[in-house]
């Protein structure tokens, strides 16, 4: 499980469960991390255990992040707290025959590490990452961060160095004797997919009348 | 912050940041639990922060989840550590006429707390929440677990008492001036709605042909 990057397969990221569905290709860790828009960033404080979601954008060899300069979670991970971040894509429900092996195809990445407080054109940088993952093409149209928006944000940068990848996907495993033997031979089985999904856009009432909607925003998959 | 369930809104639960967004409505809580899936579950572990994306239900006054008893962190879990679940709701992408104040609307509830792990006739109704929460339906059709498959899983409940519900929704909330100078003033601004949504099902190739895919997935919205 150790790779090029030497870091990756240490005894944290092992996959100890279902190893089958470790994934050690970089490539695809970048696909998972490219794909979702929420992290699920867990840290200690205070000796307790926290998740925060937080949007996130995979810039390079780094993950970005951005939050609140009056967070005190936030000021914890810019810190360099230690930290488990957790990318988890659903997509879609699996239907065994046993009700023990049915589950869920997912995609999940997990990056251990510590994060560092980003500044200047660092941070402008990332948070054009950051804008044109979450909203891509807005950034040009948009109002630019003001120095005072600046110095209440805090951006941070995880390395992605330290990373496990777990993948889930097809129809079900199921234990063989149960495809051997009714009812459960012939009952259905296979998988549901899911996926996220944009609707209409929502325009707010204080925009001018006939404003169109950007083709960024009627026109996002 | 502190309402009839008594331990809501200690220190952990207080909602620093945008204490607007704070929700105290324990049905409003239960609502979102009851539409997620997925729960990334934080605990420490050997002093590191560690997340784990896991399947979810509530039952009743309580957050059962379920695991291989082969998986150190689940033990870890069932045997009573100090966790933190996050159940993250995606619900949109928000087009604020500044990039400062874009965001993403959401609906975010933790719960704070220790498990425990339920056995017997208790695990059989947490397994059985659990199959009518992601695969409502089956569980009168698939097999049910041998004694075999109940020891290689472990079933914990989490229980509902120390938590914070967080909710972004509708339209950005723009810097005044921002409403008020031009070309900000008419930059078309809004929401733009996202959920999870099912496609076809695909049927397993070992299914015998004419087999009908069940209303219970078919149907599944």
């Amino acid at each position: 499980m150790v790779d090029s990057l030497g870091r990756v397969g240490t005894e944290r990221t092992r996959i100890r469960r279902l190893p089958d569905k470790a994934v050690t290709d970089r490539a695809a860790l970048d696909a998972v991390l490219d794909e979702g828009l929420v992290a699920h960033v867990g840290l200690i404080d205070d000796d307790s255990p926290f998740v925060l979601p937080v949007g996130y954008a995979r810039h390079g060899n780094e993950v970005v992040i951005h939050g609140s300069s009056g967070s005190r979670l936030f000021r914890a991970i810019a810190e360099g707290a230690q930290v488990c971040l957790s990318v988890t894509l659903l997509d879609g429900i699996v239907y065994a025959r046993s009700l023990f092996e049915s589950s869920m195809n997912y995609r999940s990445a997990m990056i251990f590490g510590q994060a560092t407080r980003l500044h200047g054109e660092d941070e402008i940088d990332a948070l054009r990452a950051l804008s044109d993952r979450l909203l891509p093409g807005r950034w040009d149209d948009a109002r630019q961060p003001s120095k005072k928006e600046l110095a209440a944000t805090i951006t941070a940068a995880l390395p992605i160095e330290e990373w496990s990848l777990k993948v889930g996907a097809g129809d079900p495993e199921d234990d063989p004797s149960d495809l051997e033997t009714e009812p459960w031979r012939s009952l259905w089985a296979g998988y549901l997919p899911m996926r996220y999904r944009f609707d209409t856009p929502v325009t707010d009432p204080l925009v001018p009348p006939g404003t169109e909607v950007p083709a960024y925003v009627s026109g996002r998959s």
